[in-house]
């Protein structure tokens, strides 16, 4: 296992290069999954692909692979990458970094004329935004078994387009079955968009796994009155029951760190100054690493609105969705931590908050993920933001957990 | 001073007679500000007051007089009604049995032949309600001097028609000047439109007074941040300090009885389900008998909002309306507390939280108002209700009243 060096100048210049594929005047993408846009960064990079004498695979929702041959046939690839669509007002980093820090270890490995034992496979995952199409991580899932081909061909864009026909239309459905290609393990590096890493002064996230999540839906039931003449013990205002609530969850979130809690939504009705409101809808969401702290939140949210408002106003509260909790591969999870110590980054333990095409990958091939830090923790903005530095330390990891990873079986 | 006895039959006849004058299926009254509807249930009022032999004169904003003559022709007249108007899913009662309990009155005197010393004037006030027209107790604000006939005339509709065309096309523009109709008073009865008598069990509310009145809007700004990676610590909710302010309104209020305090437009920014909100925007009404309470309550509410979020959220709190508090005529006041003692009636002292045609013209006549219980204190809904046997208490006790006053000079 010799010592490598990405090169971080043509790192950052392939991120400025692609990032006018669908550049913002504001200084983001817009790169909507299976548009015109999506189609010129596919092309692009199956261009780089094939001066790196990289044979191309693309599945039947669209998926690309991109394969390095190592030393030994019998042995399934490694794989590096993320996704290349982007939101609607999206950054330069989240996905691409991954994708083309791959790019840059297959140019990396080329120039050095170093084989790896595995073959070495560059991936870009079909609708990881899940902006254009729902719901998100649409290629990974299928990949991984989680939703059929059938399903992801009939999911209607906004514009009415399906994505069956979207693939067709800018040339990128591909013969293989989904699934079909199989992988000795996954690594994907990304910016964390969050702001754990820059609060802390560090410079790899070794992302342990993705958090457990559950949405709930909440329906408070008050009595509507008019705000003049309702004296305050009379009323039951169905806005004071929901900040209640709201403090309700930031207490359980901080009393169970690591776990958050997030009000994102609430609608007050009648929404109109001198009525007392009658009703309020709200959204919460909880996270925990943990399933069975999450499930001790959930218990803690159930009680505790019983307890404190369930005497005075009708509750409803349903679940909304659900995933446990991604536990990553502590194989390819240390092949990250060695790989960031060995190029002397610094570097915590971490959970990924938000979902990721590794944690449907995780379900089917040994799985790890590598976080970077990104400018106040910005992204799904134009203003996302990452140093060439932090890029290249990202990539640089990359490759040493690749390494390290091709030499362990 | 004869003891006379109001028809609680022939008030309630009236008043479902008048109820099929937009009435709607659900057993309420559409009937806007200028429209058909008003026009047909003023053409209704103008024929029962021209039975009754009381001569009609229409003001230039359309506000309706009704005279009937007194003893002493030096006196000016004692004033009663309210308003014939109503909201867009309105109720069968609310300003409509102040108008229609006059008539009833007029009724009464005329059929037992007694003449009271100062004439006696039935009022129909024009757009109380601002439904149609914004602002609300314009008629009433244009004979007090609070608006000028101009800015009444050039009120628009959301269907584009001006009040001053309104009037003409339904044939009430009258000749009179506005607030050329001078009074020696002016008692308004109306339901409550809040809970207090029905939980109190009383029969007549004595209405001292209307509210101060003080509206707000705030803005708090946070830091909009994904919801998942985004760690409790690192977090500025706006939306959390939104619920901690709601609370704080419902703290103040709740120490300074009988003032209320309510939030009743509260919006959150993105009001997306996995964001951490980054901004909040909620309106805040205040009220309080006196003014100087009130002063107290803000200055509460300034202090805490800085020591409570200022450090942590930027804050804006801007004034958007104020109304200082009201006092009706103590003789007034004291003429419909004799009146309900009169008749058995139980009561309680009570200030009116919301606004009526009669804090308007307390600025330019003595004026006082009695309140009646209605069903939960509902009020501008279809489903408002008040009994016959409410409706005849306060009529009864509106004619005790005028015949007091009619005595006090």
């Amino acid at each position: 296992m010799r010592n490598l060096s990405v090169n971080g100048d043509r790192l950052w210049r392939s991120l400025m290069e692609t990032a006018a594929i669908g550049g913002t005047p504001k200084g983001g993408i817009k790169r909507l999954t299976l548009t015109e846009e999506d189609r010129a960064v596919r092309d692009w990079l199956a261009r780089e692909c094939r001066t790196l004498n990289c044979a191309m695979i693309v599945d039947e929702v669209g998926n690309m692979f991109f394969t390095r041959p190592g030393t030994d046939p019998a042995l399934k690839p490694i794989a590096i990458g993320s996704h290349l669509d982007t939101q609607p007002t999206g950054g330069k980093f989240d996905g691409i970094l991954g994708v083309l820090a791959g790019l840059e270890i297959l140019r990396t490995l080329n120039e050095s004329r170093y084989t790896t034992r595995h073959p070495l496979m560059l991936v870009n995952w079909t609708n990881e935004e899940g902006a254009r199409f729902s719901p998100a991580m649409l290629g990974s899932g299928v990949h991984a078994g989680v939703f059929d081909r059938r399903y992801a061909d009939t999911r209607i864009a906004r514009d009415g387009q399906a994505l069956g026909d979207a693939l067709e239309a800018i040339g990128y459905r591909g013969d293989a079955a989904a699934g079909s290609t199989k992988m000795a393990a996954m690594l994907e590096l990304h910016i964390e968009q969050g702001p754990v890493l820059e609060a802390q002064g560090k410079d790899i996230g070794i992302v342990e796994g993705v958090q457990s999540m559950r949405w709930y839906d909440l329906v408070i039931e008050g009595v509507e009155a008019h705000a003049g003449p309702t004296p305050m013990p009379l009323r039951k205002d169905a806005l004071v029951a929901a900040a209640e609530l709201v403090l309700l969850v930031e207490c359980i979130a901080n009393s169970h760190a690591p776990g958050v809690g997030t009000v994102g939504c609430l609608e007050v009705h009648p929404n109109s100054r001198n009525v007392v409101p009658g009703r309020v809808e709200l959204s919460i969401d909880l996270r925990h690493p943990e399933d069975d702290q999450l499930d001790v939140m959930e218990a803690e949210l159930r009680r505790e609105i019983g307890a404190r408002l369930g005497d005075r106003f009708a509750i409803g509260l349903t679940e909304n969705w659900r995933s446990p909790a991604v536990k990553f591969d502590p194989r390819c999870v240390e092949a990250v931590a060695e790989g960031a110590a060995a190029a002397g980054y610094s570097s915590i333990r971490i959970h990924s908050g938000a979902g990721h095409d590794s944690a449907y990958i995780a379900r089917v091939a040994p799985t790890a993920m590598i976080f970077v830090p990104c400018l106040g923790g910005l992204s799904h903005n134009e203003a996302e933001s990452a140093t060439k530095e932090q890029c290249l330390a990202g990539a640089q990891t990359l490759l040493n957990a690749v390494l390290r990873l091709d030499h362990l079986e």
